[in-house]
């Protein structure tokens, strides 16, 4: 029996859904439904394809309430850039979580991920940074850099900002962007040690297999968010730093013990902290957040299957009855 | 960098792939394949939503030498019935394998699912059935049943065919559909011993929990594929039949030892023969097949991502520079 499916391209989505408040808060929703516990959300799928240096990741998660499940897959193909193509892409299916009929296909090559992954960011700040922050810092220079300091003003309207890269000049256009979207005063800094001493929270965004942020550091008030690591081998945050900070939150332990910053901390025998909470857990008061404003507090978040389908039931909720996209009967 | 995507819809899937002999040897390159070692096909990806009575499968499989790798989407809701809508879905996806890039959306329901199982059912009969088939019997009377003695006829082209399922009007009407569709003698049986006794080639395609072939019912000059156990808790052929044949094959063992019947047959304490064969190894003469006219074997099929990679690959082939479908641009 044909039924409709709509279909949106990246430009489409781009237009529908924006990295604004409500799209964090939409996620926020995300968090605390996976910690409530009713959530399915198996472990990521994972392929290597070796002779074209590529992977690609599928992940999906059902959460009671939502009317529809995402089922996100994700390649990424390192010699793209090569070839004059980016190295991520992707797109998001969302299905009925009634019937299991295809509802929609997202096309966005990666444009979902990309908000939800900085929603995710500042869903951390929120829950996890001091009240106020003046300074913020972004360890790298890329989209996901731009991404998580919006994300992030939104809930803390920091008056300044800085970057550092290994690159410099990438570091400065970065700065440059941020300054002129936010309206705030931004400048690359040279040594990172210097951008985490001038602030209150840093968000890290590399694909660093060696820590770019030393526990020695750390500082009073200071809170962390590591977003880059999402892979076995990938490690942003120097492993002392989490058994030498007050508090360390994981989005999903699950996932951060086999692809966070919390294996390279157990790789390296310096977590004996038990079970971590998850962010969730904090949100739903359910476990501890910051005591106060001294406390160090760390974010580890690798992306999860919840968070794709409540960004795609949200895109999905808010085309509503618009002419967006192609409808195909199928 | 947008790029163009094409679309198709089961109808025009239907009217560019066919189950013939040129589908059948694709689906058995993919055997040969996997069975080389270089295939990289990650663990079945399952989703309960139990709200729903629902489940959702996510296959997928990288074949060396093939341009582009599928990851394929299969949703059962088993509740839609009662909505007036099938249980099972699905969509697959082509991406290409040397940029991640999405080439074609084939949102078939389910039909290219159909189509590459029933060859796989083709496969097997070819390289363990027996020269001569006179009768093959089917148990099931649903679309698998007639698809599996479809494909089985275009290798062992058999004069007579029985039906056997627990509505003796189904099998009525299965019967009458392959006699029209074969131009063969076709009539349903009444019991399934007696399907049995009279066929060189049986095939079961349920959904059963508890056995509906009986290790008694052996007897010499009888192939057995069973395809319809694809998750854990079904089981179609007595655990002591698989201990009893001359040579038991798996279509990849990792999952047959999961989903199939040797995880019954394991349960049991009813297999202590080591690692079965597979039948890619068999087709390779890696492994040994049927040693002559009297032999008992039996095929356990899971169903496999390289299946869908090879089906998907194939009809984005036969596409070639038609007008078929919609192109989008994304």
């Amino acid at each position: 029996m044909p039924h409709d499916i709509r279909i949106l391209t990246e430009a489409d989505l781009r237009d529908a859904v924006a990295l604004d408040i409500e799209t964090v808060n939409v996620i926020e929703q995300a968090f605390t439904a996976l910690a409530g516990g009713d959530v399915v959300m198996p472990p990521i799928m994972s392929m290597d394809l070796p002779a074209a240096n590529g992977e690609v990741d599928v992940k999906t998660a059902y959460i009671p309430g939502f009317d529809g499940f995402a089922i996100k897959v994700s390649p990424g193909f390192f010699d793209n850039p090569k070839l004059g193509l980016p190295s991520l892409n992707g797109l998001m299916i969302l299905f009925s979580s009634k019937t299991g009929l295809v509802q929609a296909l997202f096309l966005d090559n990666g444009y979902l991920t990309d908000i939800r992954t900085a929603a995710a960011g500042a869903v951390a700040a929120r829950h996890l940074a001091p009240a106020e922050v003046e300074t913020a810092g972004v360890i790298g220079t890329g989209v996901q850099a731009r991404l998580q300091m919006q994300a992030a003003h939104l809930v803390r309207p920091f008056k300044r900002l800085l970057v550092w890269g290994r690159d410099q000049a990438k570091a400065q256009a970065c700065a440059e962007d941020l300054a002129t979207s936010l309206g705030i005063e931004a400048k690359a800094v040279a040594a990172p040690d210097d951008l985490v001493a001038q602030s209150q929270l840093v968000v890290t965004t590399t694909p660093a297999r060696e820590p770019v942020l030393k526990a020695e550091w750390l500082h009073p008030g200071l809170h962390i968010t590591a977003m880059g690591s999402d892979q076995e081998g990938k490690n942003e945050i120097d492993p002392k730093a989490l058994a030498q900070a007050d508090l360390y939150v994981a989005d999903r332990v699950s996932q951060t013990e086999m692809l966070g910053e919390l294996r390279s901390a157990r790789a390296a025998g310096l977590w004996d902290a038990g079970i971590p909470a998850e962010l969730g857990q904090v949100i739903r008061g359910d476990a501890p957040g910051r005591r106060g404003a001294e406390d160090v507090t760390i974010a580890d978040l690798t992306g999860t299957g919840a968070q794709d389908t409540a960004i795609a039931s949200h895109v999905f909720a808010l085309l509503g009855d618009s002419a967006a996209g192609t409808v195909i009967r199928a």
